[in-house]
Parts: C-alpha cells; sequence; structure tokens
C-alpha cells in the first residue's frame, strides 16, 4: 500500500561503523525530507544550516543518526511553537533535556515534526504515510509520520493519554512510551504533569531499545539470545467490546504465535481497580491541562482552537476533591497493575481499536492506552501485522514499572514471530 | 534588632475590602521597595509599568495584593534569568502556571526576586532584612527577604532541598512547602523533576494559608476554632547532633508551650528508613540537576559558577543504577512516613541547624528540609522565636501528605503559642 520504506537505525549505526561519514547519513535524510515531504508534513520547521554543519562535526554513540523532535520540545536553535499560533515563532532559552542530551550524544536534529496543537486533540494536517488519506495518530504526529516515511531514524514524541502509541500503531512503526520519567520531561511544554510522559519512535522495536539505550546510557538494546520463559496476560479490558474485527483477529494472531514459540497465555479479566481508572486518567488530564495552560486561558483564548478551548472549560470546572480523588484512584491502579505481575510477565493488548480510521479531522481514540500512561508502566508498540487493506495494526507489550528491558526485549522478539511468513 | 515589619496578608485584605484601592496598595508597595531594597537587594527585576497598571485594575480575591516571585518562575512580561548570566534578558512566552494563577486571580506581581545560580549552591547579594550582615538563606533568597522586609504581602518560591522552609525561618517569616505538587511548577526552571516543591511565604502562618487558598482555591485558611485533641511528634533525627543550642532551647520552648496548650508530645526516634533517605535525597537531586541542565553544561559550562559546575559534575557520574536505588529509598522513606501519621497528627523539628550564619558566602545547611522534600508531606516554618542576639529561629510543623489544611492550622496554632509572653 505503502512505498516508504523506514530507515533502521542499528543499520546506519553499523553503516557509521563502517565508514559513512555521519556528514553524509545527515544530508541523505535531509534529501530525503526534501524530497517526500511536501507530500506528508511531517515537519513544522527544519534544523538550519549552522546546526547541522555543528552535527556533522559531532561524536558520540548517536553521531550521524538523523532524529525527528515533536515541537512540544524545546530547541535554542529553532522556534517552538508547541502547534499553536500563541506561540509562533518563539526561541526558547535552552533545549529540552532530552534534545541536548541527544545532541550530546552526537545526533542529527533534523527539524521540529508537526504536534496537534499543545500535544492536545486539535489534529494536524500530518498525513500517514502508511496509508494515505488516513491520520497518522496524534499527538506525536510528524514524530511518527516520518519515522515512517524513512526521512529520520528516530523521532522523540510524548503521551499524556496515546500520543506516543497510537501514532506508532497507525503509521506501522515501533513506539516506545518508557516508565514514567524514565526520559525526562524537562523542556517540554507540559500538557498534564502527572502523566506526560517522553517516548521514542523507530523503525523496529530493536531499534527504538537501541535509540534509548544511546541516549539514556541505560541497559535498554534488545540481545537476540535470552527471552526467558515467558507468561503472557492477554489483557482483557472494559472496553474491549469497541475494538475492530481487524484488531481482534491481529490481537489472537499474535498471541497464538506466541503461544507456538513456547509463551504459556493467561487470560486476565481486568480488575475493578484498572476499570475504574480510566476515567480517572481522564479527569487528571482535563484538570491539569486546564491548569497547565492558565496563561493561554487568560491572554489568548481567541488563539485556541473552539475544540481545545472547550476541553479546557470543562477541565477547569472540575473540583479539586474531584482530581484528589481520582490521584487517589490512579495510585490503586498502580498497585492493582503491580500485582498483575506477579502472574505475569508482560501484558498484550491493542495498542488502538483498529487500524488508523480515514479521516485526519480527528487523530483517533486514546481509549486502550489511557491505562498504561496513568500507571506509568512501559509499553511498547510492535508493528508487523496489517488489515486486509493493508492499513499497520500495533499490538502493546505492557511490563512491570521499571522494567523496560524487559518490555522492550518481549516486544522485540514477538516482532519477530510476526515479521515471518505465517 | 530590625527596623522592617511585614505586610499582613490578611490585614491588607481587610483593607481593600474596606475600600483601599488596588491601585493604591500597588503603588504602597513599590514606594517601599524603592526606598528599602536598595540597602537589601532582594529583586533582580521590576515589573513593568503597563504590568502593574492591568494589576491596578485586576479584580479577584488575591485583588492588590503585591508579591514577588522567584526569578526561577517564567513570566511572560519580565525578563527571566534564573539567577544565571547564560539566560541573562530571556523572555519566556508565557508566565509559569503558578503566576498565571496569581495573576487571573487579581495578584500584583512586583517583580522577580533574587534566587541562588539555577536555585541550587552559589548564593547572591541578598542581604537578611531580620538579621543584617547574616544570610537570608536560600535558594528563595529574595522572597523571604521581600516578605520580612514589608516590600510584597506574599512570595513564591521553590524548594528541592531546602530552599522555602530555611531562608523563611532566617528571615522571621512563615514559609510553606505544600505536598508536592499541590501547588503546579510548571513554567518553573527545573532543577531536580521529582523534588521540586513550589512554595509560598508571607508575614504570618494564617497569612500563607489565605494566600495558598486564594491561590489554589482549595480551602486552606486558618480558621481560629478548631484545633482538635493534638499528638506532636518531637522528630529526634540521626542528625540532631548538629542542631546549634540556641534551636535546641527554641524547639523545648515549642513544645512546653504546647505541652501546656494541651498537646500530647510523643518522642519519636527516626525510623531508620529515614536516617537513609537523607542520602537518598542528596544522590536524586545532584543526579537530576545534572540532567536538567544539560544544555547549560555542554554550551555554557564556563558561564557556570565553580561551584555548581563541580555539583554537576558530581551528579553526572552518578549511575543510573545508584540513582534507581535512591528513588527506592525515597519509596520506603514515604511509606515510612506515612507509618508514623497513624501515632501522631504532626511532628515538630527545626527549620534548620540555628538561626542564619553570619556569611553571604553561604545560603546555610538544607540538612533539617531534605527529607521532607523528598517524602513529599506538607512543611510550615513557623516564625516566633528568636536567638538572644535577636536572629530568628524557625520550626517546621510536618503533617501527613495531601493534609496542608492541617499542617497550617496545627502552625498556625503552634505560632499563636509562641507570640504570647512566656
Amino acid at each position: 500500500m505503502s512505498h516508504f520504506a523506514p530507515l533502521g537505525l542499528i543499520e546506519l549505526l553499523a553503516g557509521i561503523e563502517n565508514g559513512l561519514s555521519p556528514a553524509t547519513s545527515i544530508a541523505r535524510a535531509m534529501e530525503r525530507i526534501e524530497a517526500v515531504d511536501g507530500g506528508i508534513g511531517a515537519f513544522a520547521t527544519l534544523a538550519p544550516p549552522e546546526s547541522l554543519g555543528a552535527a556533522a562535526k559531532a561524536s558520540g554513540p548517536l553521531a550521524g543518526v538523523p532524529l525527528g523532535i515533536k515541537d512540544i520540545f524545546d530547541t535554542a536553535d529553532m522556534a517552538t511553537a508547541y502547534g499553536s499560533p500563541i506561540h509562533a515563532g518563539f526561541r526558547p532559552s535552552s533545549d529540552a533535556v532530552l534534545v541536548a542530551m541527544a545532541r550530546a550524544a552526537g545526533a542529527a536534529v533534523m527539524g521540529k515534526t508537526v504536534t496537534t496543537e499543545f500535544a492536545f486533540l486539535q489534529p494536524a494536517a500530518t498525513g500517514n504515510p502508511a496509508a494515505p488519506g488516513h491520520t497518522p495518530g496524534g499527538s506525536s504526529s510528524g514524530s511518527a509520520a516520518a519515522v515512517a516515511a524513512g526521512m529520520v531514524a528516530g523521532a522523540f514524541g510524548s503521551q499524556t493519554a496515546g500520543s506516543v502509541i497510537r501514532p506508532a500503531a497507525f503509521c506501522g512503526v515501533a513506539g516506545f512510551k518508557p516508565s514514567f520519567r524514565l526520559l525526562p520531561t524537562v523542556g517540554m511544554k507540559c500538557s498534564a504533569w502527572t502523566l506526560d510522559t517522553a517516548g521514542l519512535f523507530a523503525a523496529t522495536v530493536a531499534d527504538v531499545a537501541m535509540l534509548a539505550e544511546r541516549l539514556s546510557g541505560r541497559p535498554l538494546s534488545v540481545r537476540q539470545d535470552a527471552v526467558p520463559a515467558l507468561r503472557l496476560g492477554l489483557y482483557r479490558s472494559a472496553v474491549d467490546g469497541r475494538i475492530e474485527p481487524a484488531m481482534r483477529e491481529a490481537w489472537e494472531t499474535a498471541a497464538r504465535l506466541a503461544e507456538r514459540a513456547g509463551a504459556r497465555l493467561v487470560e486476565i479479566e481486568e480488575p475493578a481497580a484498572l476499570a475504574r481508572a480510566r476515567q480517572a486518567q481522564e479527569t487528571i488530564q482535563f484538570y491539569e491541562s486546564a491548569l497547565s495552560l492558565t496563561h493561554e486561558r487568560r491572554l489568548h483564548a481567541d488563539e485556541l482552537s473552539p475544540r481545545l478551548r472547550e476541553a479546557l472549560e470543562k477541565g477547569a470546572a472540575i473540583e479539586p476533591a474531584a482530581y484528589d480523588e481520582a490521584r487517589r484512584t490512579a495510585r490503586q491502579a498502580r498497585r492493582a497493575v503491580t500485582a498483575l505481575f506477579g502472574e505475569v510477565d508482560a501484558l498484550l493488548a491493542p495498542s488502538a481499536l483498529g487500524p488508523a480510521p480515514a479521516s485526519l479531522a480527528s487523530t483517533g481514540d486514546p481509549v486502550m492506552n489511557r491505562l498504561w500512561t496513568l500507571t506509568g508502566n512501559p509499553c511498547v508498540s510492535v508493528p508487523g501485522l496489517r488489515a486486509s487493506d493493508g492499513r499497520p495494526l500495533g499490538l502493546s507489550v505492557v511490563a512491570r514499572f521499571g522494567r523496560d528491558g524487559q518490555a522492550l526485549a518481549l516486544a522485540s522478539w514477538l516482532e519477530g514471530l510476526l515479521s515471518r511468513p505465517k
């Protein structure tokens, strides 16, 4: 269906190790962006030549690796508008921490990728390279699309409800939402402070794991050998009735392949403490978002989209007591999830209700993602399966809090199973 | 010893209710700043006339109330330099959330108060109005001093180790460090994301409680009637050997006055899980601060003070595994503190080792504050007692997580006891 091929990060690193110069790698990425982004609209701003020149001379574990950065992360060398006309042309005085970490590791920031307005509801005009005419998902729309189209080898996103996992699934790439605060969110425009999670995109799970390792200095890359005897929980939630047939089938296919490869499947009925928490996530998100954007609501209400303005008014009407109650529900949910990992090593669940919907007027529903964002568990969206019309379908592997390496290893193992002829 | 009198916020609100115009209140505050700040140096930047003009016409529960804002909070109408030459002249594109909330409530932001470099170690030149020649404490040096000198009726600060409670104690004013994240830190320059807490200063505990209530919309103000049968824990820590004689005496005096007024005193020996956690706070602070300032370390190392550069190098050398271990220690400490509140309603402990030290080369030691910042419990520094030479001494009332109203009510009750003739 799509004529785009993502750019493998591990393969690129091997090329650089074997003599490909960072300058050439960066020039190729820029050529690719110039050739294809006109039809996709993944980038909001491209890096100035002097920044790319400096990156071409950088050294470090990510030297020569082209990255796209969601325009919700501050950059000192480029305008950062957070997807809103209110901040058009704003130049922060420092890079967001994750951006500074990437540059310190030698990576080349190719530009800022399109975000929905303040990483919330209002879609942007980015297309889905893997399913033309369909939404790329959001709010990290441009990052997912830029990776899917092979313009960059990795990209940064952020997730407050489902803004990394869902676009990764819709665009057919790997998405990694780490344990809450594993990657610093400092210098990201805040949407909801107890939920906002920095996340990563790359072509495959092994690629996104390598990016996470080289960024953070933590041992997260996938070693091909060890996948332990696996108890895999099939997480049956209270909202599963809304899952589309193509996704049901993909979920079932993945489960059977895992079982055939030695996993023990465990049916997990959603505990009441977790069914309740999905609504708590919404309460917390709306309450905190309304506060986070107090300045914009106070002085620039007419420059907010009607959809966002309405959402923020809804959030501002939530009483502190209702918010506090939602926070308590969230704490109970975290304990309930941790208890599940006494029974299983990982959970398998859909990354979205189905493939990307056929509309650019919405970025799709984050209902399958809200819970894992609220509980802060590491979650990896595994690409590989497709609907009958070719649109990508993503499955989520969720692991215990802090077990990010395990989540990535199991997701990569699953990805390997899905890519073999069935 | 001091010829300065703080400006009572509740008294000012009563005046405004009885006809004092916000414009007059603001003009008086500006006159006071112009008259005395030359000798103190509490302000880094004063508000532009147009901002004060707008504030003079504002309505809301804080209309006419002059505030000072630590220069670690972003302001869209004033430069925000975070106490560093690296960011001199930087104009953020939005107000920090707490600043926007204050303005939405009608408050007048008189200017930005002096902070130590990035709210960390390197002192600024601010003096202590209540103890000339001595440090005002830090890192919220200017906010504490501005309130102590009666230039503003309230001020914002931030605490990562002891940066609200300690300067409040040294300057003889009330300081309130709320439960972690009760007040949004969005738009504050991040030092350590799991520790940074926005806090408030005012003349008395009742004043700071009223400020908290009118800012947050939560019922935090002190009602004079109800102080329940009180079990007050005297928190004896592993570092108490370092407490100075004047502070020992003040602590004992406060305890006896509380007992005479009906409180039951309970001796609390510091649990091992909490003694361990003081070091964990330092590990977390140094590790996160080094990451938070990655941009500055990478591009502006020569504009950092040698003291800060050294601290950040120390932080950058901490391994992720050691940091993760400190985070686990912190979680255990939170559980251990919560268990203490089964035995007592509140804890009483020194806010600092003694009165303000006689030097401007250091802002004093935060060792008495680290634990309560790490655990996120609400903490109020109660003014009222003094050393024999007149320097103020502050005592900390600490309550259960989320019981901010109780912490303020008990602290206000204690403040009343301390102010009566003994």
